[in-house]
């Protein structure tokens, strides 16, 4: 007689949260956009659902195979992998009604069909900031970006990180004056560093061809290291005759040099000239951010600078530059390295148990302290105390309120700290106040 | 030589904001989610994508047709059409981690393929809440509903509106004391009553084949009007001898003597009869609302209480209540109806236009207010005065801060207010006291 029941679940590589989590994760988010707005960033919102040829537009295998493409009725169409291609369209879009330099944000989920690994999902939220230009974007903007990354990982609770940045012109200027032609490949190669070590770059500089004296210059380069001040030094020292070299370099001191007005202390941005960065339209200053004490994670934040973010659907030359947290992937290490623990904090401040015949007037107490701005919740079923008080435990509330007959003649209220356990019958406002600190 | 360029564009029937929009959207969204927060609700975050056979396990045709449906690999997904099916499959996959009553919000996107209609959109934003039992739940929880209701429409900045409450088994059990076989086509014709009134409600029951005498009953029971209490006791007084009736009658009764402890005044609370939610899934009370200066745009928030939530996924009986606000549409709407106006307020509070010499100092003055939690943009580029002025202009920020050499040797600013156009210079520490307020 039964209809069939389906087994509940979700498909491989998506994450859900149970609520202890959902609410941890929405911190996160939550003080990520803060930081962002601090700066100045507007929010934009584009549809998950985008035309295909809007989202390959710019071809390249990887991406197509990723993608979820799909049809109905006569439209061809795509969920978006990334927000950058739908930034680039959306400027391009709207291009006469922007304010330029335009600072959008952008937090939402993207999807990857990647096959199934470990720590990777299929759907994951991007939090993205960019700084468009019309025509040109002066360098400093640069210098902001690290300042917003450095203020959220900072709201975040974290103190000890890395602000990694490198320059692709000192790469790209150095790679032409080595007279390598492969660059593409030789920066793919670098940019493994993290995972094969200087040995392992070593060997695939030899794959893709180069001279013997090519690879010993760039290890040599690679192993360049000292303060911001010292490896800059060093890079001027090396003479390089070469114009995307020099403007590169010129470019790493000048964003440098601003940072420091931006507040970002020293021991918190880092040259390096390792860094990469594999994708490949970077032009400029590129960053990535590492955590001091969990090296393991790798990356948790990185971006760079671009020529040219539109190029498929304007002749509008937009320069820009931003970085982007990938919040699902991050929220997962974090939880795995044991960073971030669920319960510390509950987004309800209090559950009020009423006792028995107390309920209408345990609910009147209830819209009063949330008229106080206190995140309440009642128990409203009929069951015994002992079962009210389980659900309380459950919940993970900070407080529970007790209200029965001899608090509600005095206008009282029982309140009870879950954290110490001390329980204590307080004046209704007396209680408001511990309530809101 | 160039690449062909594609449009900028996106599907049809998609919503996509400026960011002067954005920005009153997100404020909404903001102030939905404070309110069921408010009140307690925890939040979840479902994946968009789910396997085929959860989400049409229900089945149905409609639903089917308006599916977004795709394989990739061997897998069968789609995308979700609402925020109920995802929560079914969440509590009969959580079941046992979760803490009954389970009170949850969920704000986020879901996607329906409906055929092109203005003001209808394929991709829109729920923002629900639902409460859901383990086995029971109080009919208490009926009342709660409308409290949250009423406190996010105050909140959303509405005085006027009037939730309109309804029970099912109370239209059921009239149905069925009176004979008629057709009850949903019977159901399904009532709730059309806003679209073609009394008298088209009247000529569909006729098409449906009841009796004249049933007709005329059910008109004369549509045509019930008066305060909550006359309308109870109208209903009393016709002596139904149904049991269903009865027993809807008694928890309409219930919900209306609650809602009062709730705080939720009587003039925003009215039964209605006519409200029958053509949706088959309720099984009690009913709810609609409606803003009174604003009848046109229909219904703004609805829901109602269900039996068995996840029957399709699960054996454990989980019966709940909760309601919907369809935060796309609504936007749409209160943008054509001029109800909200874009640039009220900006999320950035002032901009920094440093004068020439003057931006290292001026970036330091950012920093400085944003750690005193004010939204700043600091005005980088290097332009002429002019241009730095029509970008503060078009960002619509209520001030903009100047800083040239006479305010930064004092340690002053000169603080502009776009609103009246008045210009002075204040000591830094008195220039924050006005933009925090």
């Amino acid at each position: 007689m039964d209809k069939e029941r389906v087994k509940p679940s979700i498909l491989p590589g998506f994450m859900e949260l149970l609520p202890s989590d959902q609410v941890l994760f929405n911190k996160m988010l939550d003080i990520i956009r803060e930081n962002y707005e601090k700066f100045g960033f507007l929010p934009i919102d584009t549809p998950v659902i985008e035309k295909s040829e809007i989202l390959l537009a710019k071809g390249g295998g990887e991406t197509e195979k990723q993608i979820y493409r799909f049809k109905k009725g006569s439209n061809d169409m795509s969920l978006r992998f990334d927000l950058t291609v739908p930034l680039a369209r959306y400027v391009a879009q709207y291009f006469p009604d922007l304010n330029f330099p335009f600072k959008r944000y952008h937090i939402g989920k993207v999807y990857r069909g990647e096959r199934n690994q470990r720590g990777r999902f299929k759907e994951f939220y991007q939090c993205d900031i960019d700084i468009v230009g019309n025509g040109k974007l002066g360098i400093i903007n640069d210098a902001e970006i690290p300042s917003v990354i450095y203020s959220t990982f900072k709201g975040l609770g974290f103190e000890n990180f890395t602000i990694k940045i490198n320059n692709r012109k000192i790469l790209n200027g150095f790679f032409n004056y080595l007279g390598i032609e492969d660059r593409v490949g030789t920066l793919r190669s670098i940019d493994k560093i993290d995972k094969i070590g200087i040995n392992g770059v070593k060997k695939e500089l030899d794959k893709i061809g180069l001279s013997i004296e090519a690879v010993e210059k760039i290890i040599r380069f690679m192993n360049i290291e000292g303060t911001n001040e010292e490896i800059l030094h060093n890079l001027e020292d090396m003479n390089i005759d070469n114009e995307e070299f020099q403007l590169g370099l010129e470019e790493l001191s000048l964003v440098i040099d601003y940072v420091k007005y931006f507040g970002v202390p020293n021991e918190n941005i880092a040259i390096d000239l390792t860094i990469a960065r594999g994708l490949d339209y970077y032009t400029g200053t590129i960053y990535e951010t590492f955590l001091d004490d969990y090296p393991d994670i790798g990356s948790v934040c990185s971006g760079g600078r671009y020529d040219d973010l539109a190029k498929h659907y304007t002749n509008q030359k937009l320069p820009g530059v931003g970085m982007s947290i990938g919040l699902t992937r991050l929220f997962y290490q974090f939880k795995e390295a044991n960073i971030i623990e669920s319960n510390e904090d509950s987004l309800i401040k209090a559950i009020i148990i009423p006792m028995d015949g107390c309920l209408e007037e345990s609910i009147k107490v209830g819209n009063r302290l949330r008229n106080e701005g206190i995140n309440i919740q009642v128990y409203l079923e009929k069951n015994k105390m002992g079962k009210k008080f389980n659900y309380a435990n459950k919940l993970g509330v900070p407080y529970v309120i007790i209200l029965g007959p001899d608090e509600l003649k005095d206008e009282k209220m029982t309140i009870k700290d879950m954290g110490s356990g001390e329980q204590k019958m307080f004046e209704i406002e007396e209680g408001i106040k511990l309530l809101k600190r």
